[in-house]
This record gives structure tokens, sequence and C-alpha cells, in this order.
């Protein structure tokens, strides 16, 4: 080894020892008399010092032309230091330098190697490498590979076996677009990479493995949003033998020992669960931040009939309770109205009725309702003197969507989606199918593999939409953070949800012919969930972004503009893969 | 959960306890009054029975009634059993039965669910869930699942963190052929799936993070032989801040904390090392197996200027000595003669010197040499009466290669190549480069970012087949198990290695020049390895194949016969992908 210590193990325990360091320049330090180098490494930073007069003259010299991120080798004495840094695990001691070797130099770097960097997203991509020598960039990835084996060490004691699953499969037209990968060997023919290795675990059910998982690369074609990636990674479970509340609560234990491991969050309480409908109903989603109340109440009965067209015509009239804030300026409840109104939210208008601290009720609908009315909604929130309430209405899923926004929004304005608390929540119960309007068809809301709750199967043929799933999402903060099925295990069942969801008995067979066969020889019920691991990480670094916990992530366009990639590829490469690619890029 | 226990775990101890089981039914046997079942899961198999007289008639018709590969639940009561089999934990009870129920049931399967099927290969790839359930493939799988874990404890412990790289990455033309992805957000590009991180783990020391590791897939796209899959896994290793020793030193206390664990072998010594150069000359492979010594001698000094123009012609005069094998029959030896004139090998012809045990000494080439003369062949050998010296003479690589594969099969023939007995060897001193007839032009014998022996550095320009590299295989009983080299950390070598592999500087700026780049931002020395995992299990496995350790392989052709894939693509995804597939299927 080039080293005998890191920079982060010497502590006063060490001082009288010669040692070996290496590490990056992080900053240097010259007053006159007095060199001090701060050298860094993954583990920490420990000071260097050289001294005129007790030290070489020509190692000064060679620490006087180092520059940052400089790459360097030095011996020297752990010393006690003078000017003592508590702050750090080193901070008590300093190296006396007698050798320093310069092993790379470096450029200056296009932004600073420190936690409040001054380089912006794209330059930071652009140069990787340099932005993941950053402490919190590192931590984010060390906390990434604190969870994926402490996962794995968790799983392994429950008897879970990790088995790969291929990564060049099928494409199938269901869902989301597939990444296709072009066969040599089989000209005309492709690959499709998984968008998750669902069909693959079902199998080795079916082949009885009974437990497995695999943190696993899935990929997705999709135009992305600001916190999606094309490849991204699952924790893939899945078991047999079991029920739904096995699943669930096989896959708490995990949540809570990964809680307990790694956050030091001890939760003794079994997680709440909630069924989407009443999800839907008090929170307006299906993956509600519980860490406050403000829960909707529906005022249908309360606000319509009372001359008022717009609640009248509404589909739901529906509020929530703002602890606190009846004394809200106009202007305040102006931004509100504004909040709701934008185009993604896309509500109506915001009605207010504030409660206010000397027992009167004003609201913005004072010329339909009398006092004892708007008292009456008060009571509905169980109000207290100084909140105020907030109703919207319309059509049922937008009012619901829009309110379910604003109620996060004044969350988070009065504080209380603490970043330190953690509020998880099995919502269960999921509807098996949601109906396309463009389409004009049903398409699966977990997917086709999903079992339906046996009690619900006598809908499936009459009204498919009502029929609810052996469904559920592990959500966490408003977070969904994984989410699974008991799958059906019946070959005839699996038919009819294909036939259901448009598929001809021809193209179910071409597409998913494998696994019905595969039903027709023993296939135990079983059913799985699987974790979005980079949100996951996220969550557990506090982070509303995964890119921050990918060590090389890629833009909104899909590109890496680190490496520079997609690219071209050579006319001799799409010939040995018989294709031809019809697109004229424009003279530039 | 369905079961109160699994098929392996009851024993006398349990006995008196009411159980539920849940399996497959592997065998029925039906005496008349008693009823007895195998009930199989992973875990092992439980005996069920039924009495007639003593059990539910119902539940006795019920069993009747069931068939190999059935998903059963099953009630009933441990007991003592009254012949045990005392080969399986299980043997000493079974369950007397009182209630069962069909979960799920099963066709016929295609072959036998045994240790020894009577299905043949092609019926087994299409049926893989099925043969997943033999006793022998899944413990294949529990193999590779351990050694992945405990890899990865292993790992963690000595400080490597677990870093993802990209799958997405991009196309490079150096070394085996890429999978390209096309990518429909960037019209006319592609990504590449890796052939390895290589590049991006070296970023990642360039980034600081000084011991990273991944157990990753790899792509390429290469005709296949028997024993290569499309897509296969590494255990991917890098560290920076090291020398050859310190990578070789890691790895080996990996793999000897492998063998310890999973196969309880333990290695008191270190692993030998022998240069390339050394096992080229003495066992005519770079990856020989040391089980057994049979090591080459050459003779060119006691074989040339007898008039025997076989060997005055020959670049390479080399035998080896097998013990006890003098009295080899005419007809063994032509049939050794035959093994080495098959066209895999070439070989002109075979020399044998039998050293009697009476003393004597009688070879083929009596007509050239005399006693004396081949007495002194023997003591070269150090030969015992009793053993029997084989030659070969011709073009030195060729005769190598003719004579390491002659090695072989004599250790194989005389049972020398012991499958529980394992030799580790590192092999060091690899050439860097190797010099290709056809394209006439320098490769990269590892890859092209391997360093040269910095003594060797000065013959870059001269005689660059001479420079040796910083490489290094592990090789454990003939099989290479991983590879690795120290890594070129200095952006001008870097550009000479790539101007030396015929690339001009734009070229191996546009392909490498992220990498080179990053080597002027202060890249530390840096080295790694990588172990090819699958093959790592088949060794501990005792098996040539690694697709006996892969849950779904694909065959020679890269096809998965089960999902059956690659499969062509809807017109309208094409489109979408602006691709336009140039082959014409033959019309059948």
């Amino acid at each position: 080894m080039l080293r005998t210590h890191t920079c982060g193990e010497l502590n006063i325990q060490s001082a009288g020892q010669e040692v070996i360091l290496t590490g990056w320049v992080q900053r240097i330090r010259d007053k006159g008399g007095l060199v001090w180098i701060d050298l860094r490494d993954r583990y920490g930073i420990t000071q260097l010092m050289m001294e005129e007069g007790t030290s070489d003259p020509a190692v000064i010299e060679t620490a006087k032309e180092l520059g940052r991120e400089f790459v360097i080798q030095t011996k020297g004495l752990v010393i006690e230091r003078v000017s003592k840094n508590l702050k750090i695990p080193t901070g008590e001691i300093e190296i006396k330098v007698s050798e320093i070797k310069v092993l790379n130099k470096s450029k200056l770097p296009p932004f600073t190697i420190e936690d409040n960097t001054d380089g912006g997203e794209e330059l930071r991509m652009k140069y990787r490498y340099l932005d993941l020598r950053r402490t919190p960039v590192r931590r984010n990835l060390e906390l990434r590979h604190r969870m994926a084996i402490e996962t794995r060490i968790y799983l392994d004691k429950q008897k879970f076996i990790e088995i790969e699953t291929p990564v060049l499969i099928k494409s199938t037209p269901e869902g989301a677009r597939d990444f296709v990968v072009p066969s040599r060997m089989n000209p005309g023919e492709f690959y499709a990479l998984p968008q998750s290795p669902q069909t693959f675990k079902q199998l080795l059910m079916v082949a009885g493995y009974d437990r497995y998982y695999q943190i696993v690369k899935c990929f997705r074609d999709e135009d992305l949003r600001a916190d999606r990636q094309p490849e991204f990674t699952q924790i893939d479970c899945e078991m047999a033998f079991v029920e739904q509340n096995d699943i669930l609560n096989t896959f708490e234990g995990l949540t809570k020992y990964l809680f307990s491991r790694i956050k030091e969050v001890d939760f003794a309480d079994p997680f709440p669960r909630m069924s989407y409908a009443d999800a839907m109903k008090q929170y307006g989603s299906d993956k509600p931040d519980i860490r406050f109340g403000m829960k909707f109440e529906e005022l249908d009965d309360l606000g319509k009939g009372r001359d008022f067209k717009v609640f009248d015509d509404a589909g739901l009239v529906v509020g929530i309770c703002v602890p606190g804030c009846a004394d809200y300026t106009r202007k305040q409840l102006d931004e509100l109205t504004e909040f709701v109104k934008k185009p993604q939210l896309g509500a109506k208008g915001l009605v207010y009725i504030r409660f206010n601290l000397d027992g009167t009720i004003k609201s913005s609908v004072d010329k339909f309702f009398n006092e004892t009315e708007l008292k009456s909604w008060a009571e509905r929130f169980n109000a207290q003197p100084g909140d105020l309430i907030l109703v919207l209405a319309g059509d049922i899923n937008l009012t619901r969507k829009a309110l379910n926004e604003l109620r996060l929004e004044m969350g988070g304005r009065l504080g209380l989606r603490k970043p330190d608390t953690y509020a998880p929540l099995w919502v269960v119960d999921f509807p098996l199918l949601e109906w396309d309007q463009d389409t004009a068809r049903f398409y699966a809301m977990h997917h086709p593999f999903t079992s339906p709750k046996p009690e619900d199967i006598h809908l499936l043929a009459g009204s498919p939409g009502e029929v609810r799933a052996n469904a559920y999402d592990l959500v966490i903060n408003g977070v969904e953070i994984g989410g699974g099925s008991i799958r059906i295990h019946d070959k005839e069942l699996q038919k009819n949800m294909f036939s259901i969801l448009g598929f001809t008995d021809e193209q179910a067979q071409a597409q998913f012919g494998f696994l019905m066969n595969a039903f027709e020889f023993g296939a135990p019920p079983h059913g799985g969930l699987a974790f979005g691991f980079d949100r996951f990480c996220a969550l557990f670094g506090g982070s509303d972004s995964i890119r921050d916990y990918i060590a090389f992530p890629k833009n909104n366009s899909g590109r890496d503009v680190m490496i520079d990639s997609p690219a071209i590829i050579s006319d001799e490469q799409l010939k040995e893969l018989n294709l031809k690619v019809t697109f004229e890029p424009a003279k530039k």
C-alpha cells in the first residue's frame, strides 16, 4: 500500500507515530514561516504542517508548489496540534511532514470541491468524477451501499435467496415503453431490457424458490421527468405460500430493520394500514403524507342546495382545516387561490372560511351561507378558533388532487413535514383496473399479473372497474417507496385478465404463453413487492432527488453528459445488426 | 403463511406437533391400506401418510387423486416413522395427515423432477421453471447466492463500497462487439451495454472512492461457444493507492475466505505466483492446472543436430514425463498420437520414449538416438523406471499449446485432476500487447488501460511486443477465475497507448476523452481485478459449465427458448426508434 493510514483515522493516541498518508490537497495555507495542507481522502481530512527552520526546505518548496486536488504521498510524524479542531475526528493532531511526493498533478477544477460548491448542475454532471469527490455526494453513495448490504443481510437471514434474472429479455407491449436491443445472431429480432423482473420472479415461485429477492437494474424508455431515470434500481422480492398479510409483515420487518440500523429510528408499533378508498377520500392521494393531519372533510351535505352554483354543480365539495391560519391576509389567500388554479391543478377557485380567534366566522361565501351554517362546517372539521378552512369544489378526482396539493403546501408552510420524522403507511386494496378515456379500455392499475380480491371476482364480468386487487403500496412521508401484489397463479384467471385488458387469446399466448403454461405445472400461491431503491435511498438521505443517490445519473434527455452518450455508432455496426437509421439529422 | 413449517425442518423432536405443510407432490405410494406421499419444497422432503381405518376416508380419496407436482397444503400430526430413512434430515418422522387441500393441479411434467432427469437439455431449457425444481439445479443457485453474499460481507468489512455503474453507456470499438440500444429521445443515437464497468470504476478511483466493488452484469455480443453467455456476471473490483502486490493479497484474501466459508477448504500458504513466461515455458498455457506436475522440459539441445529432420526443423522440441505409463500399448500410443494430431491441436506427430521398469529404454526415434542419448533425456525429466516420455516438436506456440492439451489429457487419465483438490495460482507479468497477424497491428492483451511495467517503458517505442504489463490472472485448477491490472493514471502515457493501438488522437479523444481528461484532475495510482462470477460458482460447484449456475441461461444462438427471445418487435416500436430492419427473412 502506498499509505500506512487513511486521512480519517489518526487521533491523539497516534501521536509520536511515523506515518505515510496519501490523498488530495484540499487547501494550502502559507503563513510565512508555517505551511499547512489539508489532505483529503474518502475517510476524512488530516492536517499536514511544515515549519521553516525545523522542516526540510526542499519539502517546504515542494509544498508551496502544490495546487488544489494534487494527489500526494507524504511521510511524517503525528504530533499534537497547538490549536485543535474538535469538530473533526483528526482535529487534535497534525503531521509534521518530512517527505512529500507528488503522485499526480491536477489542473484547477472547474468548480470547488466543497460541501457547497460553486458548480452548477450541468458542469457538475460533465465532471461527475469531481462532483463525486464532494463530501455530501460521497455520503449519499455510502448510504446507498449501506442500505444495499443491510437489505441483503436481513433478507438472507430470512432465507431469501438472491437470484439474477436476465437483462436481455423480450419486449411486451403492456405498460411503459421498452428499451430494445437488436440481436446480431438472430437477424431482425430484438431483445428488450426488463422494466422489472416480474415474470421471471413469478417463474421462480413456480420453480419452488419460495423466497426470492434481487437488487436489480430496471429500464423504462419514458419521457423523463426531473425525478425519473431511464435505468433505475429495485429491491425486487417475491414469496410463495403467503397471503397479503405475510408480505406486508415481512417487508415491514425489512423497513424497520433498515430504519433502525441506518437511521437509528425505531418503530414500536405496526405501520398503519389504509385502504385506497380511504386514502383518496381523506387525503386525495394514494400516497398520503401522514406526518400531519389536516384530513379532508366532505361537505356536499352542508354546501349544496344553498344556491351557490359552484357547489351545486360540483361532483364534490371538500375541504381541509389549516390550524392557526385564520389570520392569513387577503394577499396570502390570493396566493393560495393562484396555487390551486395553476394549470397542473386546475381548480376553478378557492373558498375560505376564517374561524377567528374571537369566535366570529368570516368567509368568501358569506353571500350564500350564514354564520350558523358556516359554524356547522367548522364543527365538521372540529376546527378551533384561529383555524382557516379551505374548500374546493368540482370534479371528484380533480378536486381531490388539487386539495391534496394544497394540503401538502399548507403542511410545508406550517413546518409539519418534518424531515426527521418518518410516517410509514401501507395503502391497500387498490382497484384492479383503471379506465383510460383516450384508448377506451381498461388498464391494469398495478400490472396484469395482479390478483383480484376473491370476494370481488364476481364483479369482473359486469363491473370490472369496481374490482379491488390484492395490491398494496408502502408509502413513507407521502413518497411511494414500494409496491406489490398477490399474483394470479391460475391459468384461466390469468387468461381472463388478459382478455379484459383487450388481448386476443393469440396475443396473450404470444406474449405471456410461457407464464400461463407454467401455471399448469403446479404454480403455488405467491405474491411480492418491489422497493424503488433509488427513492428509498433519497428518503433516508433526506433528499427529493433520486439523482443525488446515483453515481452516474442521466439528464432529462436521457443523456450521460460526462461520457457523451448515447452517440452514433458505425455503419459497420449497423450493417452487422441489419439496421438502417431512418432519422435524418438537420443540417447544421 | 399457508404453512407452519417447511418440508425440511421437522425431526424426531417435532413428534406430537400438529403442523401445516405446503409443497409439491414428489411421489405417491399406494399400498392398499396405506398411502404415502413425499412432499417436496425448497428445504427438503417430508413423508405424509394415511392409513385406511384410522385416517379420514375423504382425505385418502383426495390423496389418491393427486398427481406428480400437484401443489398441496396439508395438516397433520408429526409421528415417529416405523421404517426410518436416516439419509435425510426428516427421515425419522412422517405426518399422519388429517387434511389435504389442493392449491393447484399440475399436468404431467415433460420430464421427471429427479436428480437424474430423463429430460434432454433442450426440453429442460424450454421448461426451465421445472428444471429449476430439481435438487442439483437448486443447489447450484443456492451456492451462487451464498458466494455473492459472502463476497459482499467480506469486501464490506474491508471497507469496499459497492457502487452501481450505468448499464446504458457508450459503444467503444475496441475489444469484443457491443450490444447496442437505440435511443428514442436522441434519434439516430445508441447506447451500448457495458462489456465491463472498466472506465467507470477508474473514474470512481479518480473520484476518490479508493475501494470499489460491484457484482455486475456485463454483456458481449460474441459468437457463443458452449461456455459463453451474452450476459454474464463479474465481481468487479478496483483500488487506489496500491501496487500490484496489494491487489493480489487483497483478492487472495477474498478467495481464501470464500473457500473457507463455503467449501471448508483452508489454504495455509500464500498462493504461488508464476510469470506468464514461466507458465508458457513450463506448462504451455497461461492458465496451468498445477494440481499435478508433469512440467514441460525443453529438449532442443538434446534433440537437435542428430539428423532427425523433424527435430532439426522445429522451433521447439519439448516433452513431458508421464509417470508409470511405460507399459502403454502401441494402441494407446496411437490414440495419443491421434489426439495431438486432431485439427484443433495440429501437431505433426508424437515421439515417445519408454523408460521400462527393467531400466531399458525404447523409443519411436531409436533410429536417430542411441540409448545413452535417450538416457540423458530421461535424466532431464528426472524420469523413473516405468515412466513414459512424450515429446512434440514444431512451431513454438503451436507445440506448447498441443503439449498443454496432452498434459491435461494425461493428467485426466491418471486421475491427477482431482475434483476436490484446489490449486490456485497467480500468473503475473503478462505481455502488454499482442500482435495480430490478420490486422497487422498490436492489440492490448488485457485492455488499453493496463499499465506497462515501469522498467519496460523504454521498450514501448522500439519493441512494444516485449513490454510486460502490470497484469495478473488468478487461475484455479487450470481455469481463469479472475484477472486484472494496475492501470495507467497518466494522461500522456494513456495517449501513447492509444496511439500504439492504432487510434488517431481524434479517435482516442472521441472514445475515451472523458477518461483522459479525468486523469488531468488528480488521478491516483490505481488498479483492480474482476472475477468471472459464473465461472467461480461453477468451480465451487464442481461443474465445467457456467450455464448450470445461471437461473435463466441462453443457448448457443443467444436465445432464451423458454420465453422465445429475441423476437420481432412492432413496426410502431421501430418507427419510434427511427429504425428500419434491412434483413429479409427467407419465405417459409
